[in-house]
């Protein structure tokens, strides 16, 4: 079977390639891929700066963000059936089977020896034919269709969200108002989740006003902010929230000052630029005399995945084709290699596996 | 009646003066001061960089570390009587009565125009008579005795603590460890309601191993890390709690490298070194990559002085005089100078009123 690869940390690696199609283990179902989204993570382990093979192969199988069809169950799996269309998360437990892993949690690992499918040392679904464990798939119900293989990245924006409402139990918070820095995918659905909240979201990036990524944002009844005429720090309001999406330390460093009283803010970056905080004791003491709080959110797990279908749902009825919006490229497999260049007004690659 | 003021912005302000006896209005005490602790915000009033009079006033009593015993009750007081031990909060309700300080948690206020007495537009204690509003006064049982000075700091440290757990009910956490940075008074306050939580702790500082600091914290069970022998970045341990209380930014860029997976980082100083955070991308990644958290916490509010009480008891019955080692120099108020100096093994300087 074809099977899209890459080889850590081998530059520009990613090929097609005929690989023997696995077969499902106890406890496993055999997937039919039906697509799979690309996202910066696929980008960086092309780049050779990310991800890992499994052990004994030379070569990764990509695609973490996938959405597939039950083909076969092996043995010990009732839970799922032929025909079932599945969306698998992307995290697997630990050797260790730390207190979270054992749980189900392991994107909350204590080891660090996680694995996960299509970046570290597990194969992905952007193959033919793939396997995962029957306990880590999602069943997707039918209204949703195609839309689903956003519900990895959306399951990310879940987690995050979700967190900054739970550390926030800690005290009396009644949030007015969402910023979210950054207008990629993680971007424009940190805005659709946070608009499900009641919040007044501001979402800010560099393209100009009457761009995609602005109107999806304004789609959503959010207000676009372009950076490049408004800059982050000439902005007078302060925020209860804010999730940074660009994994520019630029942009996080600027964004502190949206920072309200007894705020939060989330990172959901690999932050690679080598950037200094020149006042680092200004954001710390901004920190202590305000309650703020910072926080980084990585990965996500089932329950993360369940709330993103139950709001797809949702952003469905309310926003109609917001979701569909952000899919900007669909492209047959033979095309992998225009979903590693990135183009101006795309959001979201999609590749389809006939 | 004689009261130690400062006059901020000036430098070296503090003196002694002759002020009117103020009268307790309606919800109000007559406080008659048995003792105050002089603490950082202290010395920093008196540096001229911290602190502000009340409107109207060319001077601030000092004094936001109290013990006091009412004297006189105003109308519709019905909570106290004369002769009532008691140890009063300091912040009090913004103007505007936001959600946070009309419920009374002023500490999370969010205008930013709260009062604070002895820091902030408030007059404090360190004067023969004061008064409070009697909501804000805490109870003092007989057996804590003059101890329940050290009620404000021990406040600070139980809404970091407090707040840290909360904030980790976001996730399945069982901490073992914890680190203290800084083994002042409010660190070794720390390691101790650490240690009653069941935590295996770790404080760090500067004195020698056979200094008093390092012997309160072996005293109530604690391992004590003299870091001019072991540097904390060459600690290869990692910590699911770590207290940061010295207030110092280089300190606080070294605890960095304690922070375990899934761990919580608790900010207490006011900190003002111009210092850079080198690589903040790399803080930022590893926050992400580890679901690590970091906050500020200040000041604190009445349960968080309730909770004090509880395991200032507690303390006493586990540690024995622990608590008492912590207060190193009682001063007679004329010689209220000498707290402004500080002393080499000095933790806590009290000054009593007669």
């Amino acid at each position: 079977m074809k099977a899209m690869v890459a080889e850590p940390p081998k530059r520009n690696s990613v090929k097609l390639v005929e690989i023997p199609k696995p077969l499902p283990k106890q406890g496993q179902v055999l997937l039919k891929t039906l697509s799979v989204g690309i996202d910066g993570t696929d980008r960086e382990i092309n780049e050779g700066i990310y991800g890992s093979p499994p052990s004994g192969s030379r070569y990764l199988v990509l695609g973490h963000e996938a959405l597939a069809r039950v083909q076969e169950v092996g043995d010990q799996v009732e839970n799922f059936s032929e025909g079932d269309v599945v969306v698998p998360t992307v995290r697997r437990p630990c050797k260790e089977n730390c207190l979270n892993c054992r749980t189900g949690i392991s994107d909350f690992c204590l080891t660090g020896n996680y694995f996960e499918h299509g970046i570290y040392k597990l194969h992905g679904f952007a193959s033919e034919y793939a396997v995962s464990d029957a306990d880590f798939l999602i069943r997707i119900p039918p209204e949703l269709g195609n839309l689903a293989v956003l519900l990895e990245p959306l399951s990310i924006v879940e987690k995050a969200v979700t967190q900054s409402f739970k550390i926030q139990e800690r005290m009396m918070w009644k949030p007015k108002r969402a910023f979210v820095v950054g207008a990629g995918p993680l971007g424009l659905l940190a805005t659709m989740i946070l608009r499900l909240k009641g919040l007044e979201v501001y979402a800010a990036a560099t393209r100009e006003k009457e761009s995609l990524k602005a109107k999806i944002v304004r789609n959503v009844g959010g207000t676009y902010v372009n950076v490049r005429e408004t800059p982050i720090k000439t902005l007078e309001e302060k925020f209860d929230i804010v999730i940074e999406a660009t994994g520019r330390v630029e942009a996080a460093l600027e964004a502190l000052s949206l920072l309200g009283p007894n705020s939060v803010m989330c990172f959901l970056g690999v932050y690679r630029e080598k950037r200094a905080c020149e006042e680092f004791g200004k954001v710390l003491t901004n920190m202590v005399l305000g309650n703020r709080l910072m926080f980084g959110s990585v990965s996500s797990n089932k329950s993360h995945f369940e709330m993103g279908i139950k709001d797809m749902l949702e952003i469905k009825r309310r926003y109609k084709d917001a979701l569909n919006r952000l899919i900007t490229r669909k492209l047959h497999l033979s095309d992998f290699e225009q979903a590693f260049r990135s183009e101006r007004e795309d959001v979201k690659t999609i590749i389809h596996f006939k």
